[in-house]
């Protein structure tokens, strides 16, 4: 199933979809599935599926289709969805604690180990349980505490620098919420949610619904 | 500027990234910005830009470059930033709050009139000075108060029917945070943002840095 040639980020950005959809076909009790009922749920095309899926070896069987559950847990495999992943958040504000609270990430594997502010009013507390630190501490706990990922939620004016320190201190994913453009060195994988934009987008086909394809 | 072609999604999703850049940029007091600059700071190409914004009429001048102030405004008009949009949230949890409390929002002509909650306890109180209402009395808020969109911050067992209901009022656009794949008439704009789906591919490629191209 490895391969060497990179696959592009539409094909990696299909993958939680599938993921997401098994998961809702499984819960509805089917066993197994062909590409073209895939299809008809996903809203992508028999032919996209099968060729998004043979980047990864292919799962299906001629005649068969799918095994919904098989074909689920080698996705969740591709993904990395199969390992645990550690991920500390930094500010502590509604987005830092919607994401802490959010049932969703647990149940797939994440843990949150750790919250981080600078507000000396809430380091030391505690949100669901989980101890809020003190973000000038951040680069020594990401050494001694194996951690994948970085959440950044705070103000703008601070997501740089942090993104500087943990990239410093060998942190390999950047979840981003602050609504900049980090620069990060090589290496480091950057995700934004940049929310302004997609409110932008929305509002930009709201008033040009020609220009709306659909999601 | 008005054109009658379809735009791709591409172009339309790099319009509020050139907006951000060209807010950054007028911040440090650059008046007068080439398409080569523009480029080096944005990390798209010279070509890639001068292309998008030929999209809409083109706004450069040879020799002289780009107007910062004067293209961040077209482009804000191009999105549509110039007007004031109306938006009710559904579901006051963190993730509903967090948008409640984001003032990027506000400051970019959005306007949160109602927030919306099925919980007894919620209903009646204010976050932020706006009143949480009753979640059954959603169609009937969007008939009588003009409301451009509805954000979805509820569980996912309750999404689609909040879509069906803001749909059949007369509802143009839908912000779904739910972690769901909403079902919508033709004509309403559903825009998602499916966290799983950004820490999934996150996760990815931590794992196949290979595959990782960068934002």
């Amino acid at each position: 199933m490895k391969q060497d040639k990179a696959i592009s980020s539409a094909v990696i950005r299909r993958l939680p979809k599938y993921y997401r959809y098994l998961g809702m076909i499984q819960d509805r009790g089917i066993v197994r599935i062909s590409s073209q009922n895939l299809s008809e749920i996903t809203g992508f095309t028999a032919s996209q599926i099968r060729q998004d899926l043979n980047h990864f070896g292919g799962f299906g069987q001629q005649g068969y289709g799918y095994n919904v559950t098989k074909l689920r847990e080698q996705l969740g495999k591709i993904i990395g969805l199969d390992q645990e992943h550690t991920m500390v958040i930094v500010g502590t504000g509604h987005m830092g604690q919607a994401i802490c609270k959010y049932r969703g990430f647990r149940d797939s594997g994440f843990r949150i180990t750790a919250l981080f502010d600078r507000d000396p009013s809430k380091i030391g507390t505690r949100i669901d349980d989980i101890e809020v630190l003190d973000v000038e501490g951040l680069g020594e706990y990401i050494e001694r505490n194996h951690t994948d990922i970085v959440a950044i939620t705070t103000p703008k004016a601070a997501a740089q620098s942090i993104a500087d320190v943990a990239a410093e201190h060998g942190i390999k994913g950047i979840w981003n919420f602050a609504p900049v453009d980090l620069r990060l060195p090589e290496g480091v994988v950057l995700e934004n949610v940049h929310l302004d934009e997609s409110l932008h987008a929305l509002i930009y086909y709201i008033r040009n619904i020609k220009d709306y394809v659909g999601v």
